[in-house]
């Protein structure tokens, strides 16, 4: 079982290259799971390009990951041989630490990354520990539910944790992240605004379910909006009017970044005192977030916009993301 | 009784002078206190400067008062002539709007700062609107607690609304401000660590009750502090080692500003997203969260370290102010 074929990138932005290679044995708390479907995040280019410093290489990229369970080690709790599972940025956390033990699996110090030093989805099988396998509900399609895991739990933890039905919110960027959080904001009973920088994704939007649609670079619309929103959840990874976006914020309101926005942000902490308001940021989620949204998602139906590529076509399908023409996620059909 | 005698500020940066004043007819929904005590904040010292560019000449400063009600108008609720009382940062609010009606009223647009635009507490008499004239406990010394009506409740807002008992809690800066965080977040039964950038503080500082002390300005001996404070509450506005002291946050952390800091931060957002931290900011409080501080300072008998001198010898007590050599908080005794 430890021979698999693996879409490999030898180095920094290099292309894939099919190859065979080895996962040694099975952990005693490891799952292993026949990959179905990947999605591509923006963050597998990021790693691929070594855009954080902390790439490894050769990499096994894809964390959108879902598929049935082939084989469990000895120690495996809740997952079974043949079961439907999904698996997102995390492949495994210590278990025992503080973090772990308050059920922020999430925040451990010893958590893997599932494409940093460890093999990722691009591949015929991917292994994780079994707290970090997910369950998928039967009434939800494989095909479709890959980027729930990453993308999905990025934007709904902040929603779930941040925001109330009573709330303005507002998505900045309407991408593969921004196009589910309208989706999610909109089922959490939210009135939703939608800030992209391309008006062809205006009328989309609001199929997503946002009530308003604003272009992000127009900064008077945007200082139009002062005092509006209770929260507004970033998921541009580029830099836009700040100081705008923060007087947009009603008082007591909250500018959520989920995207890794590389360039510091100037924050005028004035802005913040007059209306005490907040600036954050999170990544993905714990495996009861995760568990939670899946959950949501199967009761509100909700589901990323996808384009398919077979697997082997992953060269083709990272230049269309790269190019910005992703038309919401991509998800990689696995053809081994 | 609309003729006091009042100590005015002609321009900016002048030095205060003795005058006459009249402050016209008392609305029917205001109460007229007689001060006796007025403490001196460093707002009063940017209200001075015009630092905010906000300020209003002539200018009457000081909105840490306590006296006694001398006089109410027709529709004054709740408060009765000769009742014990304190005014803060607040004077009046609208009632009405969105935020006054939910308890709010320290973000109402429309509400009254007394120092600007309104005659402070360096008077023979100030006025405020019932909603912002504080009741204050019989068993709290009027001399020493105006500085808990704008220092103290500053400081026990963010504590209230962002901290429990098992926190590991820094308050970094041990001045007017700082020194009641200390005393609160004690109180509050939090681990509380002082950062303060003068050794002379360090033992005075574990006096009010601080569990650690540690120097504001050795960025390596916080880097040792990595991942440790649920809040990090700033009462400075100078510029420090952000970036180490957002590091020192554990996951889910938060950093606080309490004081208005004028330079931009630059906010590194990936050191946020690793660990879900918030940076945040937030001015005094509204009239039940200043009513619930003074309860809980009665209850632990938490009172500032003052200085007392008489108001006519106002100026001099700025220039010690100024001279950074304020041991916590001057506190003026009204002579007219």
């Amino acid at each position: 079982m430890s021979k698999i074929t693996a879409w490999v990138a030898a180095g920094p932005k290099s292309t894939f290259i099919k190859q065979e290679i080895d996962l040694g044995p099975l952990g005693e708390e490891e799952v292993e799971v026949a990959v179905a479907y990947c999605g591509i995040c923006h963050s597998d280019i990021s790693i691929l390009n070594n855009d954080w410093g902390n790439s490894k290489y050769p990499a096994v990229l894809g964390h959108e990951i879902t598929g049935r369970v082939v084989a469990v080690g000895s120690a495996v709790k809740g997952i079974k041989v043949h079961q439907k599972v999904g698996i997102g940025w995390t492949s495994g956390s210590c278990m025992h630490c503080r973090q772990c033990m308050s059920g922020n699996h999430n925040f451990c110090s010893e958590s893997i990354a599932t494409i940093i030093g460890h093999s990722g989805g691009f591949a015929s099988r991917v292994r994780a520990h079994w707290a970090w396998t997910m369950p998928i509900p039967e009434t939800l399609p494989m095909a479709d539910t890959g980027p729930l895991l990453c993308g999905g739990i990025t934007v709904f933890n902040p929603l779930a944790t941040y925001s109330k039905p009573t709330d303005r919110v507002g998505i900045v960027g309407i991408g593969g992240l921004g196009h589910l959080a309208v989706k999610f904001a909109h089922a959490f009973g939210c009135e939703v605004t939608a800030f992209t920088s391309s008006e062809s994704k205006f009328a989309e939007a609001r199929d997503f379910g946002a009530h308003n649609v604003v272009s992000s670079r127009d900064s008077s619309a945007i200082q139009k909006l002062a005092g509006t929103f209770d929260l507004l959840l970033v998921t541009v990874n580029v830099a836009l009017d700040w100081s705008a976006f923060i007087a947009a914020l009603s008082p007591k309101g909250r500018l959520h970044f989920v995207g890794a926005v590389m360039e510091d942000i100037p924050v005028n902490i004035f802005s913040l005192l007059v209306a005490e308001r907040s600036i954050s940021s999170s990544p993905t989620g714990s495996p009861t977030a995760m568990a939670a949204m899946l959950d949501f998602a199967t009761r509100h139906t909700i589901a990323p916009k996808t384009e398919h590529f077979p697997m082997s076509q992953i060269n083709t399908a990272f230049e269309h993301l790269k190019a910005g023409k992703a038309r919401y996620r991509i998800v990689l059909d696995a053809d081994f």
